[in-house]
């Protein structure tokens, strides 16, 4: 397999099931990332990960959590749901676990789905929503963004409003992968206004990345109301991307419809002792949260130096203007040794920059402006 | 919360959603088990796990993937289904992971449930397939162990055969609760002459414990047929119960069936990283087939001399008489700090006793013995 078609299989091939035909060794893949930036370990700024890796208190409770590796995990999800819920000053049973925040949004499509269902959703989004809600065959309305990048409220009110059967509204805030954020007032006011026929989805996966005053979780709606259902994740600030943990906090109802579709046992004996110290990790959340900014203002520097248009950023990767397709454009950065973006149509003249290591962004920088000179870009 | 609630909440509570109002706290769970028989640390003997716990090299190359715990788990799942599908001596397409075979079982009632379908499992089975398929409405049928406590399939045989619909025939082999065996001769025949409208669902969570020249595995029919699934896990012989993998194995064509069900990225870094290295890890393996083997012989003799009778076991645990009913049984258990079983209707006068090590094993002996001098059992 050459570097190219790896890096392509990484970056832009959807389906987790997918399975390419050579594959690089597990040692190499598994091994501390010695060399970063080969062929077969390159830089990941594709897959909005959290580049300070697994913080210090999570490790070592991490590690303390292999005493019970041959364990079922009920007494500790039980236990972890508890503490996470005091955490969120919400009751334990406002709140669930799920094997990353995405196995929390499947569950939700799959409760709210099928005939009679109306998913309602932006474009571009992050894509899970409308790959889960294939198999049950619910119809999917995708919505363009707004002139601000926003989610166009007022047209996605329109298709909640056509008569004849539910709808159920995902709204990413802050979006992915636009990084744009959509005001809470707005949001709120539609929600408060909304009937029983109407559910929103609220992804919440960057939220405690936004640092703006129009910016606010709809935690308080979800557990007030039985239509609104909110969405997180450790995989983010928590540098937990590989360990899967994510929950949803919603009304003990809508808990109860969403967990019909659980999987048993679904989360791990690691991930939920690494996010139970990591909670109390507030150091490594502040130096999690430090660094993102570092980073995007180097990111964002850059990018006005070489008058690359960028959307305001609420998270921790910048959708910016490319100049050319993004196709060739992420194919030349693998060249590199960096795997930056994914395509996300319509906006192909675009390229979703995760943030790294202020190394990292340096590496990211040499090699756009070297495309620069070569007028690539 | 009393002691008795407690090991009540972990060993008879269902749901894997349901949260208990009290609770231990977090780190006295996740701690290593000193003092196990404590309130807070019960002995757990009743969750089919393996009490050697991580091996030494799995938990090495556990400690390894925490340098990628921050990244999405996508080439490294490619390439564990690659290494996976080498060690099984079939094609990486003909394997898929899930987040423990529980979820390969969720993937595979929710691809062939719905309406029109019937599902047609032993009675009692394992109860993850009863539950999965309620969401989706899909018909249950349970059909009552035969006289040796094998799968009747005679009399399935008659339900997948009834007019109208289609039959999934769901065959846990060994069974779980009772640890029994169907021979597969047997069920190689009944595949062999069934139609397409037949599917059968093969649970072989326990397969590398069997030592019996009656008992094969289906994987050789899963890979050459299209109406055939295979399911396993790494939480038994490997120990990994808490870190959650498990696969399927089928024709392609039904691994792209089933895996429109996945949730994305569902394995993490940790459990692919040990699972690779417990492929290798031989001498784990030879001493967990040997702790249990030599666990359960000193069970039977417990059980003859107190003349209680027992299924034939080929698992980590053993179906026995408990003269008496389950639940008291497991009650008086709690009151002297050992979890045992949980209650397999219709069978409420048989105890399911997961294997542990001889010493846990020794503690269990103790206490049965003296509920004996009780008149209790």
């Amino acid at each position: 397999m050459r570097r190219r078609d790896f890096l392509r299989a990484g970056a832009l091939a959807g389906a987790a099931a997918s399975v390419p035909t050579a594959l690089p060794a597990l040692d190499t893949l598994f091994a501390p990332r010695r060399g970063v930036g080969t062929a077969q370990d390159p830089l990941r700024l594709n897959a909005n990960e959290n580049p300070l890796g697994l913080g210090p208190a999570a490790r070592e409770a991490a590690i303390e959590a292999f005493s019970i590796a041959n364990r079922y995990t009920d007494n500790q999800a039980a236990a972890f749901r508890a503490r996470l819920a005091q955490h969120l000053d919400i009751s334990p049973d406002e709140v669930f676990l799920g094997n990353g925040s995405t196995e929390v949004l499947q569950m939700a499509v799959q409760a709210l789905g099928g005939e009679g269902a109306r998913f309602i959703t932006a474009d571009p989004t992050f894509e899970d929503v409308a790959g889960y809600r294939r198999p049950l065959g619910t119809e999917l309305v995708a919505v363009p963004l707004d002139g601000r990048f926003s989610h166009d409220l007022e047209r996605m009110r329109a298709e909640a409003g056509r008569a004849g059967g539910r709808a159920v509204v995902y709204l990413c805030n802050p979006n992915n992968p636009t990084g744009t954020i959509t005001p809470s007032r707005e949001i709120e006011a539609w929600i408060d206004d909304a009937g029983d026929d109407v559910f929103f989805l609220v992804d919440e996966a960057y939220f405690e990345l936004v640092d703006d005053p129009a910016y606010r979780s709809c935690i308080g709606r979800a557990v007030a109301r039985r239509n609104v259902l909110v969405v997180r994740t450790f995989s983010k600030v928590y540098g937990m991307a590989g360990l899967r943990l994510g929950y949803g906090v919603a009304h003990p109802d809508t808990v109860a419809r969403m967990t019909a579709w659980i999987s048993n046992n679904n989360t791990n004996q690691v991930a939920m002792a690494a996010a139970a110290a990591s909670l109390d990790d507030t150091a490594y959340r502040a130096r999690s949260l430090e660094l993102n900014r570092e980073a995007r203002e180097f990111v964002i520097r850059t990018l006005d130096d070489l008058q690359l248009e960028h959307l305001p950023s609420h998270t921790n990767f910048v959708m910016h203007r490319i100049g050319g397709d993004v196709h060739s454009y992420i194919e030349r950065f693998a060249d590199r040794g960096i795997a930056v973006g994914r395509p996300f149509p319509p906006m192909s003249d675009y390229n979703r920059l995760s943030l790294g290591t202020l190394d990292d962004m340096q590496r990211w920088a040499d090699v756009i402006r070297d495309f620069r000179r070569r007028g690539w870009v």
